[in-house]
């Protein structure tokens, strides 16, 4: 018999990250629950890479959930705004930037929470990165914190004293170049990943977005190549 | 011209402490953004009182956002389990009831805080209630702080020290009678809100559950007889 103990939620973008925490969760012997979100994205490549990767890790249960953000608007990866091409490491670090979608970790690891309970399990994985975060204020340690104690103070587990809330970020601390190395450890496909705003009508990656431009870096830093196309 | 200050975002579910607190915003001058939610609930006369109030109110806009906490699960008012009926108030009181959503006010606070940063609003206001909160552990001050805490870390506003996340509960250590009392001072026609968690296919409460009773006892502990029709 599984220990219902052993269920973890993972948030699941099909990208390098969230692959990254998903074999990581794997490696320290839980029981994959695997969450995505549609939250019109302009593209549904992300959604085929982590439906392929629930595949790849045997998840017990792949969950996509409809969500309305770009209702709500305020992205360029929900609205029509365009996404920046060859940013340099300045202009990238400088601000928040216009793919920031508010409060999209916050609503993501809502839903997590809300499958964790119902799971009677009290582990959640995201990927969020405070190194190369991109600017993202909801990457950062201090906001996972807060949404952690928010999350013990909301559920009938945290209420009864029966179990705690425990948000792991494995990635936190480390580099592209780390994360990668450690996926590769781990026996990851990276060809199966998907990180670009802004693909072809293809799925190939445009190599030019904040994204791209960190994930390429990352795989250089590493001393891998991108085993990815690039368009 | 209206200051950009002044926008409040009102969960409204289109009951009693939800539209109270709608009159509640709008006496201290806001400008309001009603925010409700499909969530797979039993019935939608909520729904239809929501969009009635937010007429009364003549609010900025309404939004309706769907959300599918049915697919999660874990609840009689998502899911197939009865809603209970004729419960004491010890009986009420003893555990977190089967109508508990889970992590419903952190799903609907965190779209709050999406649509009041697209907004650059920062005042959130929500109905919660600690007295009569029927055991929901997101009912409770102590969550509600830790949310707030969290969402100033979430957002560019927060992060950039502009300007700081407010979460209004003006309800919060009210009694029923006294929720009622206030409302009516404020002009509020309650015949219009919805309360039933399990109403008759007219729409017409049961009397019965847990919020049909809370609300009966409101009333009568207020001296007012509550103008909606029973089954």
């Amino acid at each position: 018999m599984i220990s219902i103990n052993k269920r973890a939620v993972v948030l699941s973008s099909g990208g390098l990250d969230s692959t990254t925490v998903m074999a990581i969760a794997k490696h320290e012997g839980f029981e994959l629950y695997s969450l995505s979100f549609h939250y019109g994205q302009r593209h549904s490549f992300e959604l085929e890479a982590a439906r392929k990767m629930a595949e790849v890790f045997g998840v017990q249960e792949h969950m996509v959930i409809n969500i309305d953000l770009k209702k709500i608007g305020g992205s360029a990866l929900t609205d029509d705004i365009e996404v920046p091409k060859d940013g340099t490491e300045e202009s990238m670090a400088a601000e928040i930037p216009v793919t920031y979608v508010p409060a999209r970790n916050t609503i993501f690891l809502a839903y997590a929470l809300a499958w964790a309970e119902v799971l009677q399990s009290s582990d959640i994985f995201i990927g969020v990165n405070a190194i190369d975060y991109s600017g993202y204020p909801d990457c950062r340690p201090e906001y996972i914190e807060a949404f952690q104690r928010m999350a013990n103070l909301a559920t009938k587990a945290g209420v009864q004293g029966t179990s705690q809330i425990k948000i792991h970020t494995p990635l936190i601390n480390m580099t592209k170049a780390q994360i990668i190395q450690k996926g590769i450890k781990l026996g990851i496909d990276y060809a199966l990943t998907h990180s670009c705003y802004d693909p072809s009508s293809q799925g190939l990656a445009c190599g030019r977005c904040d994204s791209c431009i960190v994930r390429l870096k990352g795989f250089k830093a590493a001393g891998i190549k991108d085993p990815i196309k690039y368009a």
